[in-house]
C-alpha cells in the first residue's frame, strides 16, 4: 500500500488536497496521470452504460438540489452512522468499525492507561452524512442546502422529465457520472474513503414485479462483474458480499456489493442495490405504460466509486518483480497509450523522425515523448507510469522506416512498420 | 430566447434542477442530450489542450480546499461583488449592472409609487461569491470550508508536485475541468449565470518577461478564438472585449474576454487573463530553471465555461426555416452522431436489416434508434435533436445492401453502401 501511496504521488497520480496548507482531511487532487486514468475509466464505464445500450440514457444533474429532495429521499432522517465518542481523548468512530474501535483502544492501552482504567465509550448516536452549505445573498437569510451524498437522485427527480423527452420505455435505465460529498466519520486508506468522491450510477427501471426485480438485479451484478474483469481486475480478488439486514441503507430492498481484496481487507467499490419503489414513492412518482396501465416503477441500482475503482485498478496492476516495478493497466485505461523515444537525444536526424511519428500518434492516442537519459531508464520511467508500448527510433529507423515496439508486460520488442503504427496500436486497444 | 429553453426541456437537453420540489436558483440538469452535448465540448476542449499538446498536462483537484488557500488566493478578501439594496422592497442588485437596476426601478414605477416618492437605493456594499460548507463530525466543531469559486486554484497549489512528478519545463500548462460555484446575486439568462458551474481552465506558466507575457497572451487569445469558430461559432457573434481597469478581477494584470452576441447582449463566456504572478507568490511557489535560476512564473489564464459555451452553442445552432427547426450543430458537438431508421416499423425484414446496421454503428458512434410514426416525423425528431445524418433502411436495401442518407442541414438524401457506412460517418466527422 506505501509503495502504491508514493508512487501515485512521485509519478502525478494522486497527491493529498491542499497539500501546500497542511492538506484537507478526506480531499485528494489526480495529477496528470491520475486525472487520465480516471478520465479513461469514466469513458470506459460511459460507452459500456449509454453508448453501446439501446436501454439507458443518460444525464448530468447538479450537485446542489433543494433540500426538499433529501427530505423526501429520507435522508435527511436516515443517512446516518452510528457514532461512539472515546472518554479517553473524543476521537469518534463508526460504531459498527468493531476493528478499529479495537486498535484504538489498542493504542490507548500501548501508551498506558492510569491502573485499572479501561477505554470507556459513550453509547452509539446517530450522526448525519450530509454535507450542509448555505446558498444566497442576504447575510443571516442565507439558504440551508445540502451536498448531494449520493449522486443517485437526480436520476429520480428528474424521471419524469426523462420520460416525456426522450420516450423510453420501461425497462430502461439512467445513467450518470458525478461527485458527492459525505461528513465521512473516519476518511482513510488512501483515496478509499474521502468526504469528497465520485460516483458512476445507473437506475434501471422496471415493473413492480418480483420476477422482474429478480431478474435484472442478477443481470446487472453480472453485467457489472464482468465489465471490471474485462478491464482487467484479478477474477480471484473480486467477491460479491450480499448486505446483512442491519447493514442495508434505508432505501434498500436487498443488495450485495462487489469487493476487492485490497491491502486494508475485502473492501466494497461497487453496490448493486434493489431500491424498490422507495425513491419515486417518495417523490410521489409514477409510469404509465403504453396500456394505460399507472404503476410505481422498481429500482436496481449499479453504484460504483470512481476513486475507488482507480484505487483498485492500480493496487490490481502494481508489478515488482525485483528487477522492475510496473503498472500492468488496461491498455484503454493505460493513461498514455504510446511513449516515443529517440534512441539518441543529440541526434537530430533521429530526433526529428522521432518527433514526426510522435506528432502523427498524438491525434489518435495519448502520447508522451521522452528524450532524457538512456533508452533502459525512459523504459522503466513508462512502465510506473502503465504506458503498454514504447517505440524507439533507432538508426536502422532511418534506413527502412522501422521501429522498435517494446511491450511493458513482457519487455519483449519487435520491429514495426512506421506506416503500420497507429494500426498495430489500435489493434492492440481494440 | 424562449424557444431554446423550451426546445431544450422538451427534448431532454437543460432542465430546472430540482425542478419537482420548485426548483433551486441558479442550478440546471442536464438530460440525454444534454449530458452528450456537454461531454463533447469537454472531450473536444480537453483533447485540443492536452491530448494535442507536447506543453500542457491536465489534473483534477478537488472541489473542497482547505480555506487557506482561498485566503492567500485573496479571495476572501476580495472576491467580492457591490451590491446595492432597493429600499423599497429590499431586494438587492449588482451595483455595476446599470440596466438591471433600471428595470428594476421601472417596475415599481409601474406598480405605481406613493407620489413624489423615487425608487431609493442603500449605497454598494461587498458581498462575497464563495460558498461555505460545513465539513466534519462533532457538531459545533465543523470546519467552514469554501466550495472553490473558480476551479483555477487547484492548478497553483499543486504547481510543484506538477513540476516535480512531471517534469514540465516552462512554458507549459496545467489543464483542469470542474465544478465551481458562487454565491451569484442575480442569477438569471436561463443558464447563463448559474450559482453552480463548469469551468475549462488552462493555466499556463511563463517566464516573467514582458515580451513573454506579451506573446502568450496574444497566442492564447487567438487560440481559444480559433478553437469556438473551429465548432462552429459564426465569427459574427464573436468578439473581444479587453477588462476597463475598474472591472478586472483582484489578480488579472491585464483581461480579455470572448463575447458572444445572445439574444441578452454581447456576453463573456470566456476569459484571457493575465495573472501575472499574483497566485504563484501569494502561495509563496517558486521554480527553477535547467540553468539554476530561480524565479517565479507568470501566468497566462484561459478560463471557459462549460454551461456558458453550451448555451451558445445551441443559441447559435438554433436554425428555423418556417418548415422546419433543426440545431445546426457541429457534428463533433452533437449529442448523436447518425439516427438509424426502418422504413416501416411492421415489416419484419427491415427492421432486422436496420437494427443490424444500427448495432454495427453503436461501438463507433453515438446512435439513435427510431421507428415511430413516419419518415418525415423522425426526421424533424432528429433535426431538433442535432443528428447530423439519419439512414433509412427500405427495400432497395434488401436488394442492394444501400441505404438512404439524409443530410440535416441540406435535408439531401444520398445512397450508401452498408459497408461503407461507418467509413462515410468517420470522414464527416474528421
Amino acid at each position: 500500500m506505501e509503495k502504491i501511496v508514493a508512487l501515485c504521488k512521485r509519478r502525478g497520480f494522486i497527491y493529498p488536497g491542499s497539500e501546500i496548507y497542511g492538506g484537507l482531511t478526506g480531499t485528494w487532487d489526480y495529477g496528470p496521470l491520475g486525472s487520465e486514468l480516471k478520465r479513461n475509466i469514466k469513458n470506459e464505464w460511459w460507452k459500456s452504460m449509454v453508448g453501446l445500450r439501446s436501454d439507458v440514457v443518460g444525464i448530468d444533474a447538479a450537485i446542489m438540489m433543494n433540500p426538499q429532495v433529501w427530505r423526501s429521499s429520507g435522508h435527511l432522517e436516515a443517512f446516518t452512522d452510528p457514532l461512539v465518542e472515546c472518554l479517553v481523548c473524543h476521537q469518534r468512530f463508526r460504531a459498527d468499525k468493531r476493528e478499529e474501535i479495537a486498535g484504538h483502544e489498542n493504542s490507548h492501552k500501548a501508551e498506558g492507561l492510569p491502573a485499572g482504567r479501561q477505554v470507556e465509550w459513550t453509547s452509539p448516536k446517530k450522526f448525519n452524512l450530509l454535507v450542509e452549505a448555505e446558498l444566497g445573498v442576504v447575510e443571516g437569510e442565507k439558504q440551508k442546502v445540502y451536498l448531494r451524498g449520493e449522486i443517485t437522485q437526480g436520476a429520480f427527480v428528474n424521471f419524469e422529465n426523462v420520460v416525456s423527452s426522450n420516450r423510453v420505455k420501461i425497462p430502461f435505465g439512467i445513467a450518470q457520472i458525478g461527485k458527492a460529498f459525505r461528513n465521512e466519520i473516519t476518511p482513510g486508506n488512501f483515496t478509499y474513503r474521502s468526504r469528497e468522491f465520485e460516483q458512476m450510477e445507473l437506475e434501471f427501471f422496471v415493473r413492480p414485479e418480483k420476477e422482474e426485480g429478480d431478474k435484472w438485479f442478477d443481470y446487472w451484478k453480472k453485467e457489472r462483474l464482468e465489465w471490471y474483469k474485462s478491464l482487467g481486475l484479478t477474477e480471484s480478488k473480486l467477491r460479491f458480499r450480499k448486505h446483512e439486514d442491519s447493514e442495508r441503507a434505508h432505501y434498500a430492498k436487498y443488495a450485495e456489493d462487489i469487493e476487492f481484496e485490497a491491502p486494508f481487507g475485502w473492501s466494497e467499490f461497487e453496490g448493486i442495490h434493489h431500491r424498490g419503489d422507495w425513491d419515486l414513492s417518495r417523490h410521489k412518482l409514477g409510469y404509465m405504460d403504453d396500456q394505460g396501465q399507472k404503476f410505481t416503477p422498481w429500482v436496481i441500482e449499479t453504484s460504483g466509486g470512481v476513486d475507488r475503482s482507480a484505487l483498485f485498478f492500480l493496487l490490481n496492476a502494481y508489478q515488482d518483480d525485483s528487477k522492475r516495478v510496473w503498472l500492468k493497466l488496461h491498455p484503454r485505461l493505460a493513461p498514455y497509450k504510446v511513449a516515443v523515444f529517440p534512441l539518441l537525444a543529440n541526434k537530430q536526424e533521429l530526433v526529428e523522425k522521432a518527433r514526426s511519428i510522435y506528432d502523427s500518434l498524438k491525434p489518435s492516442f495519448m502520447t508522451a515523448w521522452d528524450d532524457r537519459g538512456n533508452i533502459g531508464k525512459r523504459y522503466l520511467s513508462q512502465d510506473e507510469a502503465g504506458t503498454p508500448w514504447c517505440v524507439t527510433v533507432d538508426f536502422q529507423t532511418l534506413e527502412d522506416d522501422t521501429v522498435t515496439v517494446r511491450d511493458r508486460d513482457t519487455a519483449e520488442q519487435e520491429r514495426v512498420k512506421v506506416s503500420e503504427l497507429a494500426a498495430f496500436v489500435a489493434k492492440k486497444l481494440e
